[in-house]
């Protein structure tokens, strides 16, 4: 399988972000560093500024933008749970896209509450994640709507990959000084890391890009391991951003082909990294967001004396799961 | 005494500062009306975005801008146990001035260190917050350096108004519609509120401007109500961005000049309101960054109707205390 995005588009999505999303900040904290034990140079970048608090609003804006006209009047449909289709439903609100998002019953009321403030329609359908799947699917067929999925388009990956090329074009400019040796990037579908693949290939190809999933649901951690894709039955991980069950058509190849190495990190190594980046740089993070610091934590011996970025992806950790971290 | 600077100020403040400091975000968000009964709509302004997560950046900026070139050589001082050290050290080294610290011994070492890691030059000096400031007064005249006050500089207030500013510009882009009818302000020294003013007095006279203090650091609340300054010995609240114990010479008749009302919260309102920031909007906010909504959820009856502005000023709440707000 070719490599499902071009430097081009990456390009391409860059332009068309650009009038509504400024470059959100790349900086470096000593104390994060020190806490590391000092031997690693951490930059982090603050994707949990952007609207909706997260880098999705990246990808569904690079998904809507890249509709043509006579889609994007008709509208798109998602089936989610959570920051992807708050991510769509602010893009949509922005270009006048209608957006439906199908959750399953029981979905969190504040999450709820989030998409449908940013004026999309929320759809309840089913008793899991599956049954909005469907539902979804129905959609599609009878409205004509498009299927916005988290993962498997090629927008979405190229919108995922203007992370990277904003970090390449940041660790040049003054305070920073060029120096930047690898990326670790959590996965939950491969969005950001296939991006993060992607530039680094086009534009600096001495930076090394390792990837995270968290121990209990390491699906596409051990297809990468396996050497083929596989599903696995359970996702069962504080970081819903990561929960997922099965490798993507559209990113696994990439992955096996660009990564440095795949590692996966339990739990208390997600929710120590929360903590750590509260207690360093004072932003909030939800587990995703934390997961590169917790994968770059597992990862330090061999990262000694580098310069390596993580993305602090998104902040959107509701509160009871945030006093539970905390402890 | 006449009003301490003019809109003209303001407009050479963001000149000076646009190039190195984006315009931080104003959101709204429905989930945090919905906590407030639903009767008053409520944006946030994001000066927690700021490098240094606090509006002190801007302050730091402006203030050093404003020194001409043969102060900008000589450096500056001053005594600060927290943002205004960090915003100073921040611009410090973006525009080569040399920065020096004085934070008395026992200071926060998170802080210390990050103030460090800016490049500033810090000096424990003296038991408390006054014998830092004798400290740096010494190294005014021992070394020439321009003492760099946290309150009492015009350029500091014109950095402050920028925020506000911001919001009078942000309000009238999609996806928001004009409407603005007040702000409700934090008052440490009373840079932002006195900020406020002046934006409102030249852009916007229907915006009310309303200030809070902690009831616990009621120094500038009560000689506001009692029509002339005063001195409290004591200034206990976990807001340590509220903990003044006195009234500030360039601000004081401003804020009673232009003021709507001056209300006091206490530490639990405020912790509450650190809460419902983190539950909302997904953001962290340390107590004075929170006091602000704090302030509005107390005077949400009389602003019933209306679209009011908050700015989450500063999330460097350090993790113990966040802990203990969490509960």
């Amino acid at each position: 399988m070719p490599w499902p995005i071009t430097w081009d588009d990456v390009v391409a999505a860059r332009a068309r972000l650009a009038p509504h999303l400024p470059r959100t900040p790349l900086r470096h904290y000593p104390a994060l560093d020190a806490e590391l034990g000092g031997d690693v140079r951490v930059l982090v970048k603050h994707d949990n500024h952007l609207p909706t608090n997260a880098f999705k609003a990246r990808n569904g804006l690079a998904l809507l933008t890249a509709l043509d006209a006579d889609a994007r009047r008709r509208g798109v449909v998602a089936a989610t749970r959570g920051n992807h289709g708050a991510g769509l439903a602010w893009a949509g609100r922005l270009l006048g896209v209608p957006v439906t998002i199908c959750v399953p019953h029981g979905n969190s009321p504040e999450k709820n509450l989030a998409i449908r403030g940013l004026g999309a329609e929320l759809i309840e359908a089913g008793a899991d994640y599956d049954a909005a799947v469907e539902a979804a699917t129905r959609l599609v067929a009878d409205r004509g709507l498009t299927m916005a999925h988290s993962t498997n388009d090629p927008a979405v990956i190229a919108g995922a990959a203007t992370i990277t090329a904003e970090i390449l074009e940041q660790v040049t400019e003054p305070p920073l000084d060029g120096r930047l040796d690898a990326i670790v990037v959590a996965v939950g579908g491969g969005s950001q890391a296939v991006g993060a693949l992607t530039a680094v290939r086009a534009r600096r190809p001495d930076v090394a890009v390792y990837a995270v999933q968290a121990a209990g649901a390491p699906a596409i951690h051990d297809a990468w391991h396996a050497g083929r894709p596989l599903t696995r039955d359970r996702a069962d991980t504080f970081a819903d951003g990561l929960a997922t069950r099965q490798t993507y058509a559209l990113t696994f190849e990439a992955l096996r082909e660009g990564l440095a190495d795949f590692i996966t990190v339990d739990e208390d190594e997600l929710a120590a990294a929360v903590r750590r980046l509260i207690r360093t740089t004072h932003n909030l993070a939800e587990g995703a967001g934390a997961a590169g610091l917790a994968g770059l934590t597992r990862l330090r011996d061999r990262l000694a004396g580098q310069t390596v970025a993580i993305i602090l992806s998104g902040s959107n950790i509701d509160e009871p799961t945030l006093r539970r971290v905390l402890g």
